[in-house]
């Protein structure tokens, strides 16, 4: 493994503290339990906006706590649900009167803990509710979730229910705004090398020289089918195809659009990428609002990539294109 | 080889089309020429700044145009020089009567092309200059040039001229903020593994399973030694003494730390990179004014990083704190 590691042991950690001493004046790391939170929160003015998830999807989510989206990212190690306690501390630490929402991609492991949480500090009298989010039109259920995966579309719920919670928005407001985006939000992925964990030292899964795994969840498990790599064009219709269908988008719909990076693979491939599924909506009769290409979450090191679109309507496209400020500036 | 390419002879200007397609507001494509250039340039009350380069480097420069950077990257093919004429007729079309900045990288190639252009277009008329930047401290002459190469600290340079010429600097005071910030500014990398040119199909060099090249050159072309993978402390230490002691940086200095991610290799690690590197930097007595973690000069899907220090003074700082507007939005 060729890794920038000191101990494979200490990866999350070493990271956090790098976050931290990046983002000095805005950020916040409690090591206590692999907290990274804002420095102003919690703020009693506003909800608490609390995601947390394995390691290894950065910058999902520890790179997008900031003003106008997340108040904390609460990881695990690398894969990894985040343990009980964790997430019991962090809860209690930040609570506001104004309530605490919970974002939890669903996956079974960090489904239960959370919720567990959630019974544990509502015992407490914290006013908690948490959101799953399912994006993952590849399959229905899979190795780790019943039901669908929440992947790369957790960027759109974080981004709007944080803009609506800056603006002074009730937890039944963001739990109804959250829900809303979610149910528009569709996501499919390819993966076309295995990630490597720092602590297995090698990768995750077989990925022969010229296969491909079409609709890979975030952490390697597998999506739809193997296939051999093709040219750009026929992968991203791929993708597209399940995505339009499903929801199903419709001709003049106005959507927001992102190629999201898995680790590995080249800016310039992503935007390459983007110019095809970009034809492609616009031939499907779309409107691209907003655009998105880049690193939202990601698979450690893994070559691929995903595409999200989301149905957009007035209020979801001005809480998108609201500022935030998070180290993690694309957006 | 597994890239989302369709034609390796179209991967440059299909990767500019998505650049093109994703930004309509702000940035023009011209195909004829390989130019992106901001949608309001030439703008006749600034000096146009064009840097140009081969690609393989994104986002480096491709996705710097924009308010406050470039007016334009003019990229040739992956690791090659633009042709003569593309550049020739970059610089007729953005001429501004305030004059041409041309932003170079230290490569023999893109040296005799930029001013065989830079000739012809003052023989038209056109006032132009052109920086060479030239920031590795890993070798003197190399490969590829005779002096030193410029890397990713390329894009200090153009931050803060771009700042300037937005608020009106003349060409004169562009190529007094240029070369101060390029004496000041200090980058050394390391490759973790070989890249993969979309037009060659398999790695461009060689590195064995346990193997890392330590002062690598953008191309992957050889830095001062290969070594072993060790922890990331003590890569880190590998980057950092060779840059401390250049310039020299000298205890009391305030600086800006850049951690650049060379293509493949997480924002994870990046930001583990980047705590090691700020702790022996204030270990060093350097007080870091800012910093950026991310990816800004790359070698396609090379994993491995770069760390550049910028010693500041007042004017450094507030060219480079200045707002900009560009399709990579982490600056």
């Amino acid at each position: 493994m060729k890794k920038f590691v000191n101990d494979p042991k200490t990866f999350v950690p070493d990271m956090l503290k790098g976050i931290a001493l990046a983002n000095p004046d805005t950020l916040r790391y409690v090591p206590d339990y692999n907290l990274i939170h804002r420095a102003d929160s919690p703020n009693p003015n506003k909800v608490t906006i609390i995601q947390g998830s394995g390691s290894g999807h950065e910058p999902a989510h520890v790179m997008t706590v900031g003003k106008g989206m997340l108040d904390a990212a609460c990881p695990g190690d690398v894969f990894a649900a985040p343990p009980l306690d964790y997430i019991y501390e962090t809860i209690k630490l930040l609570a506001s009167p104004r309530g605490v929402l919970l974002l939890v991609n669903n996956y079974t492991g960090d489904k239960m803990v959370f919720e567990m949480a959630q019974e544990m500090a509502s015992t407490d009298g914290v006013e908690v509710r948490t959101l799953f989010i399912d994006d993952d039109v590849s399959v229905q259920d899979s190795t780790y979730t019943i039901g669908r995966r929440g992947v790369a579309g957790n960027f759109f719920v974080m981004k709007a229910v944080g803009a609506a919670a800056e603006a002074g928005a009730s937890l039944d407001e963001l739990v109804r705004i959250g829900t809303k985006v979610n149910s528009v939000t569709r996501t499919m992925g390819v993966a076309l090398t295995a990630c490597t964990p720092p602590a297995k030292g090698s990768p995750l899964f077989e990925l022969g020289p010229d296969e491909i795994e079409i609709g890979v969840g975030i952490h390697g498990e597998p999506g739809r089918r193997r296939g051999k790599i093709a040219p750009a064009t026929e992968i991203v219709d791929m993708l597209m195809e399940p995505i339009l269908t499903d929801l199903p988008f419709a001709s003049g719909d106005r959507v927001a659009l992102m190629v999201n990076g898995l680790g590995g693979t080249p800016v310039s491939e992503l935007y390459l990428v983007y110019g095809i599924a970009h034809e492609m909506a616009e031939q499907f009769g779309l409107t691209i609002g907003r655009n998105y290409v880049g690193e939202y979450c990601t698979s450690l090191d893994m070559a691929g990539a995903s595409i999200t679109l989301v149905r957009l309507d007035d209020e979801i496209e001005t809480l998108l294109a609201a500022p935030a400020e998070i180290a993690m500036r694309t957006f």
